[in-house]
């Protein structure tokens, strides 16, 4: 059994292209394919535990994900966040590797999914990328969006001006140029592609904000109470897209805006269901799109394996 | 994080007393301070696994155990079950351990909930060891009662007269005398402590094979459709207790008695209740007593953390 270290980990995620691997495993969920059992959860007093686990019939491996969150990390000095993949062969169940990546490929395969959601939904040639937030997705999302479109112009919102310069440094570096905006709306008023990347429990953006043409990948959103888009977004969209459908019905944007009555629940189409040709997204220039992510082990058994035989490649 | 090997799991078990470190584990279980979420499954064309994770509040790790069957694995010449167990710290998340034990610690915290039983319920003075199986418990059940009772006699009862005298020649180097028997009622007509190992989904035993003064544990039935005592040996015992009432009451002995109607369902008391010195257990020589044991997570944190605790000191 390999023991792969996030340092290697990153070298190989370099070396790779996901996001026709990650397509792939969207399309494998949507058609039956994966057994995603439900998810497992440790509840303790400093921290809590999920343990997310699943295969897709006939691929290689089978993957069991650990993720923590420990509130009192960082008075220790450490990430609160913390996790590993398991990966073992489908065949026999013998361990193959463990994968020490500290929660890193969870944030890799979360903007992987929205660069796959803004390629099958978004206008080509989009002219300005606005994200709400300034944290990891914030960062990743955007970079995963390089090598698909042309723009390099980002227009960015934050609550915090010193996280919103930090977030524009850290950007100018990977070759973007970010301008900050003083409310979310700013950004939606200039930017053809949104992507929200924050923990917000109140709607940040509203459907008056929305300019025709707009795509926007909801990434923030992955509980029953976390909402950044409001009600009246999903129902002025064209298109609707869940990496889930299952879980979109009980967490996310869609959830929120079946709840509060604004769209029907099958508004939403599957994202695997899109990628495989079988539903109409984007038809015209004009029409308004909205990708909701909350997040599914598929993603993880793809990124996990990706690492696994890359390594085996070194 | 430290990866620990087979070879060097069994060199440090080695130098373990887990027998106290067990009970307390029981103790701790009985007395409310395990978190042990629902067990979780992932089940495949080949194989099936089993995710068993949980923590006893206040102690220093949580564990996650994989444990896994692969019914193919003979025709490729790999053992049919394989596992591992994960120890991460119970105040940051961190994780401290990967116990590559390919299930070994497994069998052997059975078979010390086993050799706990007996001592708590059998007659010190015991004449013989009565089995019946000749599989991996077999084995360990008899070898971890050496350091607590006198007897080195055993009366064994297989299906496979092979299989038998392979025990024999393997309980004889580990300092045992092992007698073969025609049937199980022959092991009961002769041994005051009886280990019934086998995963027979009929009765082996019934009360009119049990003498007065004789204790049982049973292992083999941990599922719902496993039985090997019938459910009058349940009802003529005067001590049953079980490793974990919640599980006893779906699965093992004591549930296929209650279904049975033959015993009432607070028959049972549990282990960790009567090593806390607050039920009671024998008081007579003449009493029958059984011990049902299902497995319960808190036996994994138990020797995982050892485990850890011993190649920190090595």
């Amino acid at each position: 059994m390999k023991i792969i270290e996030r340092a290697q980990i990153e070298e190989i995620l370099a070396g790779l292209d996901l996001v026709p691997l990650i397509e792939e495993a969207f399309r494998g969920y949507s058609a039956g394919r994966a057994i995603v059992p439900p998810v497992g959860e440790l509840l303790m007093d400093k921290g809590e535990v999920h343990i997310k686990y699943g295969a897709i019939r006939g691929d290689d491996y089978y993957i069991i994900k650990i993720a923590s969150g420990f509130y009192g990390n960082a008075a220790l000095g450490l990430p609160s966040s913390n996790g590993m993949m398991l990966v073992f062969r489908q065949d026999s169940g013998e361990p193959a590797a463990v994968l020490l990546d500290e929660g890193h490929l969870t944030d890799v395969r979360t903007a992987i999914a929205g660069a796959i959601g803004a390629k099958a939904l978004a206008r080509p040639d989009v002219e300005r990328i606005g994200v709400l937030g300034t944290g990891v997705q914030a960062r990743l999302q955007v970079q995963q969006l390089a090598p698909l479109f042309e723009t390099r112009e980002v227009v960015a919102w934050g609550r915090d001006p010193e996280r919103v310069a930090a977030y524009a440094t850290d950007m100018a570096a990977a070759g973007f140029r970010v301008e900050a905006a003083d409310h979310p709306g700013a950004v939606a008023a200039v930017c053809g592609l949104i992507i929200t990347t924050t923990p917000s429990t109140e709607p940040l953006l509203q459907a008056a904000d929305i300019r025709p043409g707009t795509h926007i990948t909801a990434i923030g959103s992955d509980t029953t109470e976390k909402q950044e888009l409001a009600a009246d977004v999903l129902a002025l969209a064209d298109v609707v897209v869940a990496d889930s459908l299952e879980q979109c019905h009980t967490r996310g944007e869609i959830a929120q805006a079946v709840a509060a009555g604004a769209i029907a629940e099958d508004k939403a189409i599957e994202l695997g269901v899109l990628l495989a040709g079988e539903a109409v997204g984007r038809t015209s220039a004009e029409q308004i799109t909205v990708f909701d992510s909350t997040g599914v082990a598929v993603q993880d058994i793809a990124i996990a394996t990706a690492i696994v035989e890359g390594a085996q490649r070194d």
